[in-house]
């Protein structure tokens, strides 16, 4: 069998997520599945390096899919140009070791959240950036942010119901990068938890605004408990922006 | 009379355009109107620097309005902020002399044209560029636009109707910037004919492309017919992005 890998970008903003509903045809997963179905002629199953909620965008998602057929890359990228919506786009396309599996050899994940802190707002940036009106503090923000990196456990900071699957997991950074109005949060981990991120930068973004106090964070954590931390920050500023393999 | 100076950032694609009609309200010009009618209480008439096309979007559009009030910048911001929709926004209120004409007293303008030159497309730049997904030739294109700077008739440039109307104009300068997959045209000139850097830009595209000849540009313009030059390129890749007084 021959195992491609792919590099997709999408705006998230149309779709119900990445993976696949028995109820609707709008996830990444589906619209990806079909379309390469149609070039191999058989099924395909398109196993992607992890999950992204509805809304959230992707820069960089990595997937790979199997198939018996013998693929050119330009073929392939050709083919969804012309059949996939134009918000979905599969950036580049590679022949790999047939053992490859985007999701268990994914070592690590960046993702990048992205603020609008303005006063009056930006015309260009909404859909893809949060706005928050009034003026964050960043240093408590980056002083915050550290009590994070680490291995933790995240149950404070999951929206993750189970009760049996372990919510610890590593960060290795955490960075802020403001340009003009623009506050962008990057996360680098093994992998996160569902929520997890958009939670964490809700809770970044109460310090901020002094909502928070950055001594709270560690309390929080201990705690456990998801209704200490933060609130869940809106799908459409987070950007999955690579995967490490 | 007071008069205040707006720089205004707008997201086109919704509206057909700056200017007022009278059978919709989908205008730049009429939201405005309407949002600052109400904070002065009294009908304003707000004046633009110039007409931007139904689709094309203002990094800085800038305009004018007479009051009797005494108005503070951040009441007219946040007033604009609370009420526009928020694909448009006002970014700066400063009080001026009253004479001074957002129209009449512009020296210079600015817009950049963008062109995602991608073979297979980017989730991101479809509603802010204009896709092109052969490789264009820049050396050609920018070679090709040097006839285009100084004093010309345009007339084969626009899509203005009027015979009685100069289309006589003076470009100081176009430049070529790329970054990745985008392509930045600039263009600086005392005012722009009707549809002008649209059809100048696609006129530019089609000599990167290699379907018009770069030799082919000064007898097109000495032909003084529209139908000599290249497409109009569309409009949600056009950016009003600054004007000098």
């Amino acid at each position: 069998m021959n195992n491609y890998k792919l590099t997709i970008q999408y705006d998230g903003k149309n779709y119900r997520g990445w993976q696949k509903l028995s109820d609707s045809d709008k996830t990444i997963q589906s619209k990806l599945e079909k379309v390469l179905s149609t070039l191999v002629d058989e099924e395909v199953n398109v196993i992607g390096s992890g999950r992204t909620d509805a809304g959230v965008h992707a820069r960089k998602q990595i997937a790979n899919f199997h198939t018996e057929k013998d693929l050119k890359w330009k073929d392939v990228l050709k083919h969804c140009y012309t059949y996939l919506p134009e918000d979905i786009v599969v950036k580049s396309c590679d022949k790999v070791d047939e053992k490859f599996h985007a999701r268990y050899n994914a070592k690590k994940k960046i993702y990048t959240y992205r603020i609008c802190n303005s006063a009056f707002g930006d015309a260009f940036e909404r859909k893809y950036s949060y706005l928050v009106d009034k003026k964050l503090n960043i240093d408590k923000m980056l002083a915050a942010s550290k009590y994070f990196i680490g291995i933790h456990d995240f149950k404070s900071f999951t929206s993750m119901k189970s009760k049996k699957k372990s919510t610890v997991r590593e960060i290795y950074d955490i960075s802020i990068n403001c340009i003009g109005d623009m506050v962008e949060i990057t996360y680098i981990g093994e992998g996160f938890l569902h929520n997890m991120i958009r939670i964490l930068t809700g809770t970044l973004i109460e310090v901020g605004l002094g909502k928070m106090k950055i001594d709270e964070i560690p309390t929080i954590m201990d705690g456990l408990e998801r209704s200490d931390a933060g609130f869940t920050a809106p799908a459409h500023g987070l950007f999955l922006v690579d995967v490490i393999y």
